[in-house]
């Protein structure tokens, strides 16, 4: 099924704020980029807040898909953590020039205190509570909810060093580190 | 000694670039902020770009002197890295609204692909190599440049979350963490 003229908008727009950040990107960038006349773009969308706000949208239905597809894939709580931990590695060409997507919008957003924030900050809010159901699986009970936020914490940190530093054989060492950490769940817990 | 226009102009500059970014920074808000009229903004500074090199060499000085007195403040290598953990704490309520000044610059220049970039990253280096200074001290060998740069990425994943979450316990516990962790080097080197 060929895609819309919108989504064709989002997606254009969705790269290009990851790319160069929100404030960067014109609307004229996007419409250059879809190839369509400024008339045809105002139909769909009027301003600018109206564009990320579709792009957030789709950021969000895009991470429930992979969440629920990381569970689809992985029999075990430890396997799906692994396959978050294991994006580090495998979009790291990405991360290495534009940085983490999430992280690096709601920190621009953040700045401008600009009033879509608190939605784009449920992408976090979406990784967090999937990663504390997989360590209340893990059985770690109370424990559950700050091993989420030290997992996702990590990765941001490798996500933000990666795309200064771009040094590969430091996302690998902090991986593999991450996932050593991993080990100790599942020494605690027969199932795996 | 009361401080010079210029100098005036790269604080006022500092703070707005941080707080808002570079990018939604403009000449206009910083000439107001200072109260002084656009041309005598124009006297100090020709463009933006100008005015951003000169907060960033700005930086790298603060940065210089702030890690020489935390190497004077403390004795030991261990107690220096500790100073730097304990920026998470001291500094919360401003990374909690604006994230970390040094992370959050280097990701939206990176995006810019702007040329004052690798100039942005040596504010990292900075904070790498002394790091690994003290990893080296503490008896680290080789090791002393990777524990650098864990340190330095965990510290950053904090910063992210803090300013996406705003969850000070979080800030508290990974700090802890951090700390508890940092005690298995003090075991194994007998000046601390």
């Amino acid at each position: 099924m060929p895609s819309t003229t919108r989504e064709r908008i989002v997606d254009a727009a969705d790269q290009l704020i990851y790319e160069h950040g929100f404030e960067h990107t014109s609307f004229a960038q996007i419409a250059d980029s879809v190839g369509i006349s400024r008339g045809n773009f105002y139909h769909h969308f009027r301003t600018k807040n109206d564009i990320l706000d579709a792009v957030i949208e789709r950021r969000l239905d895009r991470t429930r898909d992979m969440l629920g597809a990381w569970k689809a894939d992985n029999d075990t709580p430890l396997g799906r953590i692994r396959a978050f931990v294991h994006i580090l590695i495998d979009n790291r060409a990405l991360i290495e020039r534009y940085g983490c997507p999430v992280g690096t919008l709601c920190a621009e957003l953040g700045k401008l205190a600009h009033p879509a924030r608190g939605r784009a900050n449920e992408l976090f809010v979406l990784f967090q509570r999937w990663l504390r159901r997989q360590f209340t699986e893990l059985g770690c009970g109370d424990e559950a909810g700050p091993l989420a936020m030290h997992v996702l914490a990590r990765s941001q940190g490798v996500s933000t060093l990666a795309s200064t530093f771009q040094d590969e054989a430091f996302v690998r060492r902090e991986v593999d580190d991450l996932e050593n950490w991993l080990l100790q769940f599942s020494a605690n817990n027969p199932v795996h």
